[in-house]
């Protein structure tokens, strides 16, 4: 299985049904190929203006550090100042809490990210880890 | 007949259809609201690095000048200067040729844009106008 | 063979070494993966300022774009506003001239990119792809 | 000894020789001129996406304040906001925690700096001292 436009629209399906099953608030889901480049998008209707950037800014910053958005914000609680100005050096693409997470393949090889906005940091990590591993990749938190 | 998620989905499945029966390049379509916010997103295999920030800045650009992006070709033919300083006043988030298209309601009024990049200009125009037409929405070109 | 680190630098070792041989201007060199990230780069001696970044703006552009910076020349002759547009979309990281040229493996898969910029373009686009053949690879210009 | 390109890609051997015998994770390496101009760059197989920046960040602000980056560290623990105004004002080319290493001959002149990204910040900064001390030219880490 790999992440190509199929699996991303099925990712983004998994995520939203395991949302409503569990009434999350509206997410937008941003998958990302393993350059950093956007492979399909969706934002569910009531989701508040740019939900699309806090996303993808969850899954670029996990690319472009090579680890979940989860370690991300440990790395912010310990130097928010190096959090701050990685940031800044990449166009302000980052996001560091949880909800960023980075989708590898079965040989480990990265695929690709997945970032979800919208419910809790927590439930938007949990909802992205379900999709992803739902189309047989693996998921990485952190 | 709304722009929301659903509507959105509608109009990518339905301009990837369109492009592969007529054999277009790999296309890349992206769906914004009224505001200029992703609704929904999707990028084809094959397709290259950045056609989502091209075909989001054809979407993007015809909603923040309330016109096609064919009118944006227009007017870039007549005044260059003009739409290279207004791209640049907009954080270089407009694309001034042909496949942005507005999407308006069955009373006129602007629900929000589409813009596809891939195959010829004219191309991503015709996909893009086909799939809002067929959700029952109105295509604005110009 | 793929674009890895040891692949990079040889291409930048043949360049440089076609490029003294021919008596070219001193030279910078970028290679980018397929995702268009800095893998290696080299700037000759006697080289200005920011030739790493017009070197770095042809192989971008041509990745972000999926063709070699020859084909976004041409299509700057035809449009200049468009291409003016993309680059800004892009964040200025296009430049429409030769010199930027596609890597693909034996099977034809896009690998990554190479930009030089230094002397002419065209002498410029040859060193890059000199190189790239010298490795086994396959060099795309346009 | 000047640090010219010979002399950056010895540099950049020599640090990837020492992360390699001393088990460290993919390195990137960045080495700039006294301007804050690439000479050099290699990114080894396996670093993640945006190492490059954050290298160079760290070898360009330590240039732009004249300092190596383990001194901007301590000014980012004292003033945050400080840290976080100068990378803001140079275009987010700053990143303060240790690796960025300023580069001086043997009368003390600056001739450049070196940015190392990958390992922890302590071995990052150690590869690029042990770097720069095997070509003859002297270190400054704060």
């Amino acid at each position: 299985m790999s992440l190509n436009l199929d699996t991303a629209q099925s990712i983004i399906a998994e995520a939203l049904a395991a949302a409503q099953q569990q009434g999350f608030k509206p997410l937008t889901v941003v998958v990302l190929d393993a350059g950093g480049h956007v492979i399909a998008a969706a934002r569910q209707d009531g989701a508040s203006n740019n939900r699309f950037e806090i996303a993808h800014g969850k899954a670029y910053g996990a690319l472009a550090l090579g680890m979940g958005s989860r370690a991300l914000m440990e790395r912010a609680e310990d130097q928010a100042y190096f959090i701050a100005a990685a940031a800044a050096a990449i166009g302000g693409r980052l996001i560091p809490v949880p909800g960023g997470v980075l989708v590898r393949g079965g040989d480990g090889a990265l695929q690709g990210a997945v970032g979800i906005s919208g419910d809790s940091s927590d439930n938007d990590e949990s909802a992205a880890s379900k999709a992803i591993q739902a189309t047989g990749l693996t998921a990485q938190i952190a």
